[in-house]
């Protein structure tokens, strides 16, 4: 795992792990500026689901990060990746194509798997970790709270 | 125009007024939810956009409505229609398509036009109404304030 990656993951996990501690929906992202080899990458933004926290529709965690990270112009986007512990659904998927991110690494869509064909279909690139970790999370929440989950995804 | 569309058309084009205003990209939105035959339609939220006065990357005027109507039961969405002065961007279209809206009436497309196929391909009723009013305010702020409106769409 490159530093990039290094960076955005851990920064996306520790976002939903504070929310799950916070009583909310486990999920967090990370968007991370690419720089020129030699250089460290820029965490330039980060943010958790915030459904319970604030009584939100929109603020998934990708939009959470988005939110969190402020106007920025297009070029930003264009080199960065966005980090998200689960798979993001369709709005999410949205917010990514609109900015033009050209990546997405997701911690894990067993669990739930939103628009990762739609990223695809439009160039985007999708890494798809797997992780146990993401994983784990996201199932107890499912498990304990299984009406905010479905509430989250339309359902 | 019935009922609801009545309602839903005045409350969103009062929120792009409202916007402009305020130095605000002028676009706005309406959630009405359908009632049973005879009953008056229910206005559930609006909102409009918010980059400018929130700096806000999120907040285009549907996902400012949505977030406006905080947390709904999936069913309530179901029986609404969204309706926007703009044509939806791809965010938006995939906000509406997370809460399978089934329909959207839209002020315009002449300046913008966003999601509208993808609504389309999955089976949302798209209304297009070519008004003039939000035409002509769209198309005011564009020539007003184009890199705002450049950053909005992610251009
Ligand atoms: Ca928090
Ligand atoms: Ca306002
Ligand atoms: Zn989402
Ligand atoms: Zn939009």
């Amino acid at each position: 795992m490159d530093a990039v990656d290094a960076l955005g993951t851990a920064a996306a996990l520790e976002q939903a792990k504070k929310s799950y501690a916070e009583g909310g929906i486990p999920i967090g992202a990370a968007l991370v500026q690419h720089v020129s080899a030699g250089s460290a990458p820029k965490l330039i933004a980060c943010g958790h689901n915030e459904r319970i926290q604030k009584s939100s529709a929109t603020l998934h965690g990708e939009m959470s990060c988005l939110e969190n990270a402020g106007r920025l112009k297009a070029d930003v986007y264009r080199n960065c990746t966005m980090f998200t512990t689960l798979s993001p659904c369709i709005m999410c998927t949205g917010a990514i194509l609109l900015y033009r991110i050209p990546r997405v690494v997701i911690g894990e869509n067993a669990t739930f798997c939103g628009g990762e064909d739609l990223l695809l279909a439009n160039g985007v690139e999708v890494v798809v970790l797997d992780d146990r970790e993401c994983r784990d999370l996201m199932s107890k929440f499912i498990a304990e709270k299984p009406e905010e989950w479905n509430e989250d995804i339309g359902e």
